[in-house]
């Protein structure tokens, strides 16, 4: 195995004007939002990233077949061609979590896409009735539109910047001469967070012109915060779906 | 020396149709299991695996020979030809686990081995009265087989995935054409573990049809849980062989 | 990106006497005597350097854009003719120190750089109230002069040596023919201190004949103080623009 | 820098029949025996090693001027040629260990050494009145000899093997055709030890034939001793040289 290798399932991918990356992180915000989008697209799946950055283990289906961590790209070819990044696990070493976001740069230029959107979570250490959503640019021009769309600004908000792909793939891009938004759901950090994900779903949707169906997030939020107000009251949650979600 | 070394200790070692492995890990499971079909089958020695990614260590034999932690293979040349890899230990870094178990299939090519069997324990973090053997495989259609030699597949279990060489040998073999089936027996984690041992080696005999005497394993479980009921007891216990197992 | 990027923003960046480095260390005290400098001498960036071995991450800047982590060269063109390094971060990983002195070394011979003063913090573990300024060279001939500027030679200070950049660059420059000097500023090593940074830079003017106002050093020193002297007394501290300082 | 940097104070260096390791390690007892028997012999440096694996900081020297972390080669050309290998550090990286181990064989083979003796501390968590020297070798023909000096070969003792340079350096050795020996002086593993040293020395003088002086060491280890009583007694002791021998 390469360091770093992407499998191409066709020899014609096909092309996308936008890539959306919702990697595992923070509140698993942007995982949330991404899988979400590919599973109300049907977006379908072109490529999959394997690399000795990632974690030395394997996921185990559903059917008890185990495979190597990894990442992957979906695309949906309707009116907006989308790609989405999305996948197990991120880099587990520094120069890992460059050597990916060039790799997936790459990717990004295969595909033709002119702006990409980073998915994550901003985590604030207590639990948020409201989140906001927060977010950073590559270029000074792109923020009056991101503001525009319901996202903020706020000077030291994440403080000391943003980790890991969702950072790089914003500082990596401009000089491959494309569009970078990172946007972040306020989250607790303790917990999967759909009500974020709805959050930055919303302003994601307003930003592209995409609309999904958002019900099944908010159907989600909506059994986590019951979940967490029976946690708050002492009680103890049933085996619930929502709580099985990461893994 | 190179970054993983094989050395071959015949110009022709042979050849193998499965390929078991039982390096250190979870309740030294695999070890114990691999080590002890080594001894029975008195399986014969063909290479050595040396690597800047194990401990940068040497082991001390009995007579006060030091030499470097390796990995090795063992061969069996009955009706079913057998190739086993076990070790003193597992790389110590991420990328490490990667290189290792690419090299371990090259070996596994080399012998023309088909089938790859990775023994390991899964930890509960408890003691284990009757501990299940648990699986995952390359390939669904392995499934039922598996699940005929007593052997369980459970959604989650275990959570997150199965690390190191027992679980890359299964993500990686795929792409070169062999089955591989992950045997993992259930066990505390905390302690060695003959009865999760014996549990798995009751498997993989079903599956492979090679039988073994496993006495030898039954009286070292049986020591293990007199010694375990003493600790539980408060006393304690003897300088028992047992308990020397490990290093 | 390579391993180790530098950026010159013009073709023919002129050239330097001297390097002054203060990166980012104990106090924040060489970070805070080179920016100062920068500030008072309108230096003028020539170069960027981005590095894998920098924190996988980016810094949002009060624009609401995102730049990757990276270290900076800047310029002063008077009398003596000063290059600075400064920048977020030093290396994460024990090699990257060296690769990235070596490039920073590289930097200064193409600037023509003759002479190199690394400044930093020498962390104490409680608060100084007349901080001293602590030195050490690569050449013995430098001792007297750098004396003679204020600076102290005390055996064991600091023990075990000096980490990082300050120490390395000191350590490889020698065999480019550069003298090179390193000027360490007392500090309890809890707080960014400027009363500290206020000392270096009297010996580094003393040392290379360059005046800069201090004024606004000894300004950030004494809300610094008047910070401490309110937390020692129990009171909660407003939100003061000199404990916004890092970031 | 290169990753391991070899630099040759002179093009004739001469040659050496063995070499003995004492590095920086528990106790820092191997250190104290080979720097000890460099000062008694004047034996006179041939060569310094450079590494990016070695911690990324310089020494500062009594004069005040810092150099590189490094290791040395020192040569004594009496009857017996030895050469000496010590130094501020070993490996920060599990790689690095065994790189560093293999340019010390090179450098070995190189003077044409036959016999690798290494000298490290065994730390058994407690004071030890009448240390003992424990002993490993790479081949089992050695061993009575070693024997015969003094030294000990237990079983589980030290339990795991031999970690670093005083173990690789045996695990590597056999396959340039050289004999090595491990010596291993018993001590607590909490203090700098004299005593544990001049066991090894004792041993090692018996092995070799080459007798040095061990006035110095006694000495050294009546003043440890006399602090650890005061210790124990609960006085400070004062500001003595032999606490200050680390650094």
């Amino acid at each position: 195995m390469d360091d770093i290798e992407v499998r191409w399932l066709k020899e014609e991918p096909g092309s996308a004007e936008i890539l959306i990356k919702g990697l595992p992180g923070i509140g698993h915000v942007g995982k949330l939002v991404a899988e979400h989008m590919i599973d109300e697209l049907r977006a379908e799946k072109v490529a999959e990233i394997y690399s000795l950055h990632f974690p030395p283990q394997v996921i185990i289906g559903p059917d008890g077949v185990a495979r190597l961590a990894r990442n992957e790209i979906f695309l949906h070819g309707g009116k907006k061609r989308i790609a989405f990044l999305v996948g197990d696990y991120q880099s587990v070493s520094p120069e890992g979590h460059y050597l990916l976001a060039e790799a997936f740069l790459d990717v990004a230029e295969r595909l033709g896409v002119r702006q990409i959107f980073t998915l994550g979570g901003y985590g604030v250490g207590h639990l948020v009735s409201e989140p906001r959503v927060l977010s950073a640019v590559n270029r000074e021009e792109l923020r009056a539109g991101v503001e525009d769309a319901g996202a903020e600004f706020n000077r030291d908000e994440p403080p000391g910047g943003i980790i890991g792909a969702s950072g790089l793939l914003l500082g990596l891009s401009l000089r491959r001469g494309m569009d970078a938004v990172c946007l972040m759901g306020e989250t607790s950090g303790y917990l999967v967070d759909p009500r974020a994900a709805s959050g930055v779903l919303a302003v994601l949707s307003a930003l592209t012109g995409v609309e999904v169906d958002a019900s099944q997030l908010e159907t989600r939020a909506a059994e986590m915060e019951s979940i967490i107000a029976k946690l708050t009251e002492g009680e103890k949650p049933g085996d619930d779906d929502a709580l099985r979600y990461i893994g």
